[in-house]
Protein backbone atom coordinates (compact mmCIF):
# COMPACT_ATOMS: atom_id res chain seq x y z
CA UNK A 1 0.00 0.00 0.00
CA UNK A 2 1.11 3.71 -1.42
CA UNK A 3 1.86 6.04 1.56
CA UNK A 4 0.81 9.88 0.97
CA UNK A 5 1.78 12.68 2.79
CA UNK A 6 -1.06 14.46 3.96
CA UNK A 7 -0.21 17.79 5.63
CA UNK A 8 -0.74 17.65 9.41
CA UNK A 9 -3.79 15.69 9.31
CA UNK A 10 -4.73 13.82 12.68
CA UNK A 11 -5.20 10.68 12.22
CA UNK A 12 -5.66 10.05 16.72
CA UNK A 13 -9.65 9.43 16.21
CA UNK A 14 -11.62 8.27 17.48
CA UNK A 15 -11.81 9.66 20.87
CA UNK A 16 -14.78 9.44 23.51
CA UNK A 17 -17.47 12.10 23.47
CA UNK A 18 -18.24 13.46 26.48
CA UNK A 19 -20.44 16.04 28.27
CA UNK A 20 -18.17 18.42 30.55
CA UNK A 21 -19.85 19.77 33.26
CA UNK A 22 -19.25 22.94 35.03
CA UNK A 23 -21.05 26.41 37.69
CA UNK A 24 -21.08 29.28 35.15
CA UNK A 25 -22.00 31.88 37.21
CA UNK A 26 -23.64 29.43 39.75
CA UNK A 27 -25.87 27.46 37.50
CA UNK A 28 -25.16 24.12 35.59
CA UNK A 29 -23.86 24.33 32.39
CA UNK A 30 -22.85 21.08 29.90
CA UNK A 31 -20.50 21.02 26.92
CA UNK A 32 -20.18 18.54 24.34
CA UNK A 33 -16.09 17.73 24.60
CA UNK A 34 -14.27 14.89 22.43
CA UNK A 35 -11.32 16.04 22.70
CA UNK A 36 -9.84 14.69 25.78
CA UNK A 37 -7.26 12.76 26.85
CA UNK A 38 -6.35 10.32 29.41
CA UNK A 39 -2.83 11.64 31.31
CA UNK A 40 -2.45 9.07 33.94
CA UNK A 41 -4.85 6.65 36.23
CA UNK A 42 -6.84 9.12 37.70
CA UNK A 43 -5.88 12.38 36.18
CA UNK A 44 -7.23 13.37 32.47
CA UNK A 45 -7.23 16.19 30.31
CA UNK A 46 -10.52 18.33 28.89
CA UNK A 47 -9.57 20.21 25.96
CA UNK A 48 -11.73 23.66 25.31
CA UNK A 49 -11.48 26.52 22.89
CA UNK A 50 -11.27 29.87 24.51
CA UNK A 51 -14.77 31.42 22.80
CA UNK A 52 -16.72 28.60 25.15
CA UNK A 53 -19.01 29.99 27.95
CA UNK A 54 -17.72 27.38 30.24
CA UNK A 55 -14.16 28.17 30.07
CA UNK A 56 -14.94 30.64 32.79
CA UNK A 57 -16.78 28.86 35.00
CA UNK A 58 -14.09 26.02 35.16
CA UNK A 59 -11.49 28.81 36.74
CA UNK A 60 -13.78 30.23 38.72
CA UNK A 61 -14.09 27.14 40.91
CA UNK A 62 -11.29 24.76 39.82
CA UNK A 63 -13.39 22.07 39.14
CA UNK A 64 -15.72 19.96 36.64
CA UNK A 65 -17.39 17.38 35.66
CA UNK A 66 -17.03 14.38 33.01
CA UNK A 67 -19.94 13.31 32.30
CA UNK A 68 -19.88 9.52 29.73
CA UNK A 69 -23.06 10.20 27.57
CA UNK A 70 -24.55 6.45 26.01
CA UNK A 71 -25.45 5.83 22.54
CA UNK A 72 -29.05 6.19 23.63
CA UNK A 73 -27.98 9.77 24.90
CA UNK A 74 -27.09 10.95 21.02
CA UNK A 75 -29.39 13.31 20.17
CA UNK A 76 -29.02 15.57 23.98
CA UNK A 77 -25.27 15.03 23.24
CA UNK A 78 -24.75 16.86 19.98
CA UNK A 79 -27.68 19.37 21.02
CA UNK A 80 -25.13 20.46 24.05
CA UNK A 81 -22.18 21.13 20.93
CA UNK A 82 -24.55 22.59 19.37
CA UNK A 83 -26.02 25.48 21.62
CA UNK A 84 -24.06 27.60 23.53
CA UNK A 85 -24.71 27.91 27.33
CA UNK A 86 -24.73 31.53 27.13
CA UNK A 87 -27.92 31.51 25.17
CA UNK A 88 -29.55 28.31 26.37
CA UNK A 89 -30.03 26.87 29.43
CA UNK A 90 -28.92 23.31 28.29
CA UNK A 91 -29.01 21.72 32.18
CA UNK A 92 -32.99 21.87 31.84
CA UNK A 93 -33.20 19.21 29.55
CA UNK A 94 -31.09 16.84 32.08
CA UNK A 95 -31.41 15.76 35.64
CA UNK A 96 -28.61 17.27 37.37
CA UNK A 97 -26.59 16.20 40.99
CA UNK A 98 -24.07 17.33 42.60
CA UNK A 99 -21.30 15.03 44.69
CA UNK A 100 -18.40 16.30 46.90
CA UNK A 101 -16.78 18.55 45.10
CA UNK A 102 -20.39 20.99 45.61
CA UNK A 103 -19.16 22.77 42.40
CA UNK A 104 -19.04 20.63 39.56
CA UNK A 105 -22.80 19.52 37.77
CA UNK A 106 -23.31 15.90 36.78
CA UNK A 107 -25.94 14.19 34.81
CA UNK A 108 -27.83 11.42 36.47
CA UNK A 109 -28.59 10.01 32.78
CA UNK A 110 -24.81 9.30 31.78
CA UNK A 111 -24.26 5.86 33.02
CA UNK A 112 -20.93 7.33 34.76
CA UNK A 113 -19.96 10.49 36.27
CA UNK A 114 -16.32 11.95 37.25
CA UNK A 115 -16.05 15.15 39.18
CA UNK A 116 -12.54 16.75 38.91
CA UNK A 117 -10.16 19.16 40.49
CA UNK A 118 -8.13 21.09 38.09
CA UNK A 119 -4.68 20.94 38.32
CA UNK A 120 -2.93 22.77 35.85
CA UNK A 121 -4.26 24.92 32.80
CA UNK A 122 -2.39 24.41 29.76
CA UNK A 123 -2.57 27.96 27.44
CA UNK A 124 -2.55 26.40 23.96
CA UNK A 125 -2.76 30.06 22.15
CA UNK A 126 -7.00 29.32 20.50
CA UNK A 127 -7.75 26.51 23.44
CA UNK A 128 -7.26 26.14 27.36
CA UNK A 129 -6.54 22.07 28.58
CA UNK A 130 -7.58 21.45 31.36
CA UNK A 131 -6.25 19.04 33.30
CA UNK A 132 -7.98 17.52 36.57
CA UNK A 133 -8.03 14.86 39.11
CA UNK A 134 -10.64 12.77 39.68
CA UNK A 135 -11.32 13.19 43.15
CA UNK A 136 -15.04 11.00 42.39
CA UNK A 137 -16.47 9.14 40.67
CA UNK A 138 -19.82 7.89 40.14
CA UNK A 139 -21.75 5.38 38.09
CA UNK A 140 -24.93 3.27 37.42
CA UNK A 141 -25.16 -0.30 39.44
CA UNK A 142 -25.03 -1.84 36.49
CA UNK A 143 -22.11 -1.22 35.24
CA UNK A 144 -20.02 -2.12 38.28
CA UNK A 145 -19.23 -6.14 36.57
CA UNK A 146 -15.99 -6.65 38.57
CA UNK A 147 -13.56 -5.31 36.32
CA UNK A 148 -14.47 -7.31 33.88
CA UNK A 149 -14.90 -5.81 30.60
CA UNK A 150 -18.39 -5.72 30.36
CA UNK A 151 -18.70 -2.34 32.08
CA UNK A 152 -17.90 -0.46 29.00
CA UNK A 153 -20.60 -2.38 27.01
CA UNK A 154 -23.01 -0.99 29.55
CA UNK A 155 -21.58 2.24 29.80
CA UNK A 156 -22.28 2.24 25.47
CA UNK A 157 -19.86 5.32 25.41
CA UNK A 158 -20.28 7.46 22.16
CA UNK A 159 -17.17 7.69 19.96
CA UNK A 160 -16.45 10.92 17.67
CA UNK A 161 -14.19 11.05 14.60
CA UNK A 162 -13.93 14.71 13.03
CA UNK A 163 -13.34 13.13 9.73
CA UNK A 164 -16.89 13.29 8.16
CA UNK A 165 -18.28 14.24 11.74
CA UNK A 166 -19.26 11.25 12.74
CA UNK A 167 -20.46 9.31 16.16
CA UNK A 168 -19.88 5.58 16.16
CA UNK A 169 -20.72 3.60 18.60
CA UNK A 170 -17.87 1.07 20.47
CA UNK A 171 -17.82 -2.68 18.03
CA UNK A 172 -16.63 -6.32 19.18
CA UNK A 173 -14.11 -7.23 21.81
CA UNK A 174 -10.58 -8.64 19.69
CA UNK A 175 -8.66 -9.71 22.52
CA UNK A 176 -7.19 -9.05 26.05
CA UNK A 177 -3.84 -6.50 26.44
CA UNK A 178 -1.19 -7.60 28.14
CA UNK A 179 -2.03 -10.87 26.55
CA UNK A 180 -2.83 -11.69 23.06
CA UNK A 181 0.64 -10.54 21.88
CA UNK A 182 2.59 -13.06 23.90
CA UNK A 183 1.93 -15.62 20.72
CA UNK A 184 4.88 -13.27 19.19
CA UNK A 185 7.43 -13.68 22.50
CA UNK A 186 8.75 -16.61 20.22
CA UNK A 187 9.26 -14.90 17.37
CA UNK A 188 12.07 -12.88 19.07
CA UNK A 189 14.93 -15.19 18.18
CA UNK A 190 14.23 -14.69 14.75
CA UNK A 191 15.53 -10.55 15.33
CA UNK A 192 18.48 -9.19 13.66
CA UNK A 193 20.48 -8.47 16.26
CA UNK A 194 19.41 -11.62 18.59
CA UNK A 195 18.62 -9.72 22.66
CA UNK A 196 17.99 -11.76 25.56
CA UNK A 197 14.37 -12.19 25.90
CA UNK A 198 12.70 -9.79 28.39
CA UNK A 199 11.94 -11.36 31.97
CA UNK A 200 8.35 -10.57 33.07
CA UNK B 1 -30.73 3.09 37.56
CA UNK B 2 -29.30 4.08 41.36
CA UNK B 3 -25.93 5.88 41.22
CA UNK B 4 -22.80 4.15 42.76
CA UNK B 5 -19.79 5.93 44.43
CA UNK B 6 -16.84 4.23 42.95
CA UNK B 7 -14.18 5.62 44.44
CA UNK B 8 -11.77 7.63 41.84
CA UNK B 9 -12.17 5.15 38.81
CA UNK B 10 -11.65 5.99 35.26
CA UNK B 11 -14.73 5.89 33.18
CA UNK B 12 -12.97 7.58 30.51
CA UNK B 13 -12.54 4.70 28.22
CA UNK B 14 -12.54 3.46 25.12
CA UNK B 15 -8.96 5.34 24.43
CA UNK B 16 -7.34 4.30 20.96
CA UNK B 17 -4.42 2.12 21.02
CA UNK B 18 -1.14 3.50 19.28
CA UNK B 19 2.05 2.54 18.73
CA UNK B 20 4.57 5.43 19.78
CA UNK B 21 7.94 5.75 18.20
CA UNK B 22 11.60 7.10 18.99
CA UNK B 23 14.91 6.68 18.12
CA UNK B 24 16.64 5.83 21.61
CA UNK B 25 19.99 5.73 21.42
CA UNK B 26 19.91 5.98 17.69
CA UNK B 27 18.01 2.85 17.05
CA UNK B 28 13.95 3.23 16.56
CA UNK B 29 12.02 1.71 19.10
CA UNK B 30 8.37 1.35 19.77
CA UNK B 31 5.88 1.05 22.62
CA UNK B 32 1.86 0.64 22.79
CA UNK B 33 -0.09 3.82 24.46
CA UNK B 34 -3.53 3.81 24.91
CA UNK B 35 -3.83 6.98 27.12
CA UNK B 36 -2.99 9.74 24.89
CA UNK B 37 -5.38 12.59 23.72
CA UNK B 38 -6.09 15.43 21.79
CA UNK B 39 -5.06 18.90 22.83
CA UNK B 40 -5.72 20.90 19.43
CA UNK B 41 -6.61 20.00 15.95
CA UNK B 42 -3.05 19.06 15.32
CA UNK B 43 -1.82 18.53 18.99
CA UNK B 44 -1.42 15.66 20.62
CA UNK B 45 -0.75 13.87 24.11
CA UNK B 46 1.08 10.83 24.82
CA UNK B 47 1.55 9.59 28.45
CA UNK B 48 4.52 7.52 29.43
CA UNK B 49 5.42 5.90 32.90
CA UNK B 50 8.93 7.12 33.27
CA UNK B 51 9.95 3.88 33.85
CA UNK B 52 9.44 3.11 30.24
CA UNK B 53 13.02 3.12 27.79
CA UNK B 54 11.38 5.03 25.42
CA UNK B 55 11.44 8.69 27.46
CA UNK B 56 14.71 9.08 26.96
CA UNK B 57 14.53 8.81 23.26
CA UNK B 58 11.85 11.16 23.23
CA UNK B 59 13.70 13.76 25.08
CA UNK B 60 16.85 13.59 23.57
CA UNK B 61 15.20 14.05 19.94
CA UNK B 62 12.54 16.04 21.18
CA UNK B 63 10.36 13.95 18.73
CA UNK B 64 8.22 11.13 18.76
CA UNK B 65 5.89 9.32 15.99
CA UNK B 66 1.96 8.30 17.26
CA UNK B 67 1.42 4.88 14.46
CA UNK B 68 -2.11 3.54 14.44
CA UNK B 69 -2.40 0.25 13.83
CA UNK B 70 -5.44 -1.71 12.68
CA UNK B 71 -7.50 -4.44 14.40
CA UNK B 72 -5.50 -7.49 12.45
CA UNK B 73 -2.30 -5.88 13.32
CA UNK B 74 -3.46 -6.77 17.14
CA UNK B 75 -0.62 -9.37 18.24
CA UNK B 76 2.27 -6.77 17.34
CA UNK B 77 0.05 -3.93 18.47
CA UNK B 78 -0.24 -5.78 21.89
CA UNK B 79 3.43 -7.92 21.94
CA UNK B 80 4.86 -3.95 21.57
CA UNK B 81 3.22 -3.21 25.16
CA UNK B 82 4.41 -6.91 26.77
CA UNK B 83 8.31 -6.40 26.09
CA UNK B 84 11.00 -3.37 26.63
CA UNK B 85 12.74 -1.79 23.67
CA UNK B 86 15.91 -2.21 26.70
CA UNK B 87 15.60 -6.07 25.92
CA UNK B 88 14.43 -6.44 22.57
CA UNK B 89 14.66 -4.46 19.46
CA UNK B 90 10.86 -4.91 18.19
CA UNK B 91 11.78 -2.35 15.13
CA UNK B 92 12.79 -5.60 13.88
CA UNK B 93 9.27 -6.86 13.49
CA UNK B 94 8.24 -4.15 11.27
CA UNK B 95 9.34 -2.17 8.62
CA UNK B 96 10.66 1.66 9.41
CA UNK B 97 10.24 4.06 8.02
CA UNK B 98 11.36 8.22 8.64
CA UNK B 99 10.11 11.28 7.13
CA UNK B 100 10.65 15.17 7.67
CA UNK B 101 12.22 15.26 10.91
CA UNK B 102 14.66 12.31 10.24
CA UNK B 103 14.33 11.30 13.91
CA UNK B 104 10.83 9.82 14.82
CA UNK B 105 10.80 6.78 13.03
CA UNK B 106 7.37 5.38 11.85
CA UNK B 107 5.55 1.89 10.71
CA UNK B 108 4.52 1.22 7.40
CA UNK B 109 1.97 -1.43 8.59
CA UNK B 110 0.05 1.29 10.50
CA UNK B 111 -2.65 2.69 8.16
CA UNK B 112 -1.92 6.16 9.62
CA UNK B 113 1.18 7.30 11.08
CA UNK B 114 2.40 11.09 12.54
CA UNK B 115 5.36 12.34 13.39
CA UNK B 116 5.68 15.50 16.45
CA UNK B 117 7.70 17.69 17.95
CA UNK B 118 7.56 17.89 21.31
CA UNK B 119 6.28 21.20 22.15
CA UNK B 120 6.17 20.73 26.17
CA UNK B 121 6.52 18.16 28.70
CA UNK B 122 4.13 17.72 31.99
CA UNK B 123 5.58 16.18 34.92
CA UNK B 124 2.77 14.41 36.80
CA UNK B 125 5.39 12.47 38.81
CA UNK B 126 5.30 8.56 38.15
CA UNK B 127 4.48 9.73 34.78
CA UNK B 128 5.89 11.98 31.68
CA UNK B 129 3.35 13.38 29.17
CA UNK B 130 5.29 14.13 25.82
CA UNK B 131 2.98 17.33 23.95
CA UNK B 132 3.11 16.97 20.52
CA UNK B 133 2.20 19.32 17.67
CA UNK B 134 2.25 17.29 13.93
CA UNK B 135 5.18 18.20 12.21
CA UNK B 136 3.64 16.01 9.11
CA UNK B 137 1.29 12.94 8.48
CA UNK B 138 1.55 9.69 6.47
CA UNK B 139 -2.02 7.36 5.23
CA UNK B 140 -2.25 4.91 3.07
CA UNK B 141 -3.73 5.68 -0.36
CA UNK B 142 -7.04 3.93 0.72
CA UNK B 143 -7.22 6.01 3.64
CA UNK B 144 -8.40 9.39 1.77
CA UNK B 145 -11.75 9.37 0.96
CA UNK B 146 -12.43 12.90 1.21
CA UNK B 147 -13.07 13.63 4.57
CA UNK B 148 -16.50 11.26 4.66
CA UNK B 149 -15.42 9.26 7.64
CA UNK B 150 -15.34 6.19 5.79
CA UNK B 151 -11.58 6.29 6.58
CA UNK B 152 -11.76 5.57 10.35
CA UNK B 153 -13.11 2.25 9.04
CA UNK B 154 -10.39 1.83 6.77
CA UNK B 155 -8.06 2.67 9.09
CA UNK B 156 -9.48 0.18 11.34
CA UNK B 157 -8.22 1.25 14.84
CA UNK B 158 -7.68 -0.35 18.35
CA UNK B 159 -9.81 0.83 21.21
CA UNK B 160 -8.43 0.18 24.82
CA UNK B 161 -10.24 -0.45 28.07
CA UNK B 162 -8.40 -0.60 31.33
CA UNK B 163 -11.40 -2.03 32.53
CA UNK B 164 -10.70 -6.01 32.03
CA UNK B 165 -7.85 -5.02 29.98
CA UNK B 166 -9.71 -5.14 26.71
CA UNK B 167 -8.93 -4.52 22.60
CA UNK B 168 -12.14 -3.22 20.75
CA UNK B 169 -12.97 -2.70 17.31
CA UNK B 170 -15.23 0.48 15.94
CA UNK B 171 -18.76 -0.34 15.89
CA UNK B 172 -21.41 0.90 13.59
CA UNK B 173 -21.42 4.85 12.75
CA UNK B 174 -24.54 6.31 15.14
CA UNK B 175 -25.48 9.25 13.21
CA UNK B 176 -23.42 12.65 12.17
CA UNK B 177 -21.91 15.69 14.56
CA UNK B 178 -23.35 19.02 14.94
CA UNK B 179 -26.34 17.50 13.45
CA UNK B 180 -28.21 14.51 14.85
CA UNK B 181 -29.18 16.97 17.89
CA UNK B 182 -31.09 19.80 15.97
CA UNK B 183 -34.15 18.05 16.76
CA UNK B 184 -34.05 19.38 20.35
CA UNK B 185 -33.81 23.03 19.32
CA UNK B 186 -37.25 22.79 19.11
CA UNK B 187 -37.67 21.89 22.74
CA UNK B 188 -35.32 25.00 23.43
CA UNK B 189 -38.90 27.13 24.51
CA UNK B 190 -39.76 24.39 26.83
CA UNK B 191 -36.71 25.78 29.12
CA UNK B 192 -37.77 26.50 32.77
CA UNK B 193 -36.22 30.16 31.59
CA UNK B 194 -37.03 30.41 28.60
CA UNK B 195 -33.60 31.77 26.84
CA UNK B 196 -33.65 33.11 22.70
CA UNK B 197 -32.80 30.70 20.76
CA UNK B 198 -28.59 30.28 19.79
CA UNK B 199 -28.13 31.82 16.58
CA UNK B 200 -25.80 29.03 13.81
Amino acid sequence: MRKIEVDTRNFMYPTLTTLVGANVSGKPNYITIAHVGILKYATVSVSLNKIHYTNAGIKENGTFSVNIPSVPMIQVTDYCGLVSGQEVDKSALLKNFYGQLKTAPMIEECPANMECKVIQILDLGTHEVFIGEIAATYCNEDCLTGGKGEDLLKVNPILFSMSGARYFAVGQEIGRAWNIGKVLKSKEVTFHTPPPLAQE
